[in-house]
């Protein structure tokens, strides 16, 4: 008996980019057989996020990162030439133009390939962020979790 | 007889939250007995500074590099939303309201965990650091000595 | 027999300061007889990219990506305290001044030592970057080849 592989990628970041980067190894990994997990952490908990608007009260602070932070993937700035919002607009016109997809479908072909996609509790604490806002079918973990995970894995990799 | 676990992690980066990150799961690893380190290259020994001002004659490079770097991890910067120094309060605040743990503490944690914190030679040499500067009871190596824990690792990130 | 280890690293940032840090753990891998592979994606390709003009026929926003990005890797801004560009200056200074090797040569040290470099085909389409403006002896691929690597790899980075 072979051991199926595993990836188990830690999105930290909120950056469009950097986000597409783990959602397209992800989805390769998945094709590859792999097992694969994708550990939202801190700014990576955007691209999570459900891009409507959820009335939900809040404190001061978490109404305030609520309204700073991208909500949803395709709100995502670039970390790399993002002129004021414009860098984004480009990678989308030329991810259209040459037939690559986006980060929305990327996302929606992860869960389609069953990657595991989890939100750091933690951090969803300490950003304000709860449930309802976030897409339906992931799951909620911490750091322990998240080592289990990686401690047996091939590829791990921090983005 | 079983091997024990290790996770190695490359700090480069000298953001608040990033170094959060790192000093999480490295703490999160040592209580799930994995051997650890932190290995701090570039921004990311700016984690390891001492907050007071040590007097050390250095040249003129190495004197303008210390002085715009964040002395100690307390002071340093986040990798998004920093608003000219508002977001690490804002962060702050929030760490203090649920009762998370902030960098410093979490740093102290690992040594007390008896987390490995290394600091690299080759970019203290080059960004001017010395070791007065720097927090007692850690350890200096190179890249060769990197490697070499690496190599045997099941969880490695650079972060 | 003892099967060689591997280090497999993903550089999808287009800063000097970690080109440099991916160039030097992929050198010190190489030294320690890795199998090494360097798989540049999104700005990473930059450091890959030659520093004369090529001229190459190219649409308009393939053309603006190709005019922004920075031609080859004494050209790349620093993640940290660029300063509109002074940045760079004050790490070669330094560079040049405590005798270590500045990123278009430890790019070279990583040819001569075997590392393979690869170029995201993926990402190159994305930024219209062609074959004719990156550096000779490269290698192109895309993600499966990149897993192929990495699954078997020892170390695997993503900087």
């Amino acid at each position: 008996m072979t051991e199926k592989k595993s990836t188990t990628i830690i999105l930290f970041s909120g950056d469009y980019d950097k986000a597409m980067a783990a959602y397209i190894i992800a989805n390769g990994a998945a094709a590859y057989d792999h097992e694969v997990t994708i550990f939202h952490t801190f700014w990576g908990l955007n691209a999570l996020r459900k891009d409507e608007a959820i009335s939900i009260k809040k404190g001061f602070m978490e109404n305030m990162f609520a309204k700073m932070m991208p909500r949803g993937a395709d709100k995502m700035g670039l970390s790399n030439m993002n002129f004021a919002g414009m860098g984004p607009k480009m990678i989308k016109n030329v991810i259209k133009k040459h037939n690559a997809v986006p980060l929305p479908q990327l996302i929606e072909m992860a869960q389609e390939q069953d990657v595991k996609l989890v939100a750091c509790t933690m951090t969803m604490d300490l950003l304000g962020l709860q449930k309802e806002e976030l897409l339906d079918q992931i799951e909620y973990a911490g750091v322990a979790a998240y080592l289990a995970d990686a401690q047996e894995g091939n590829v791990n990799l921090f983005i």
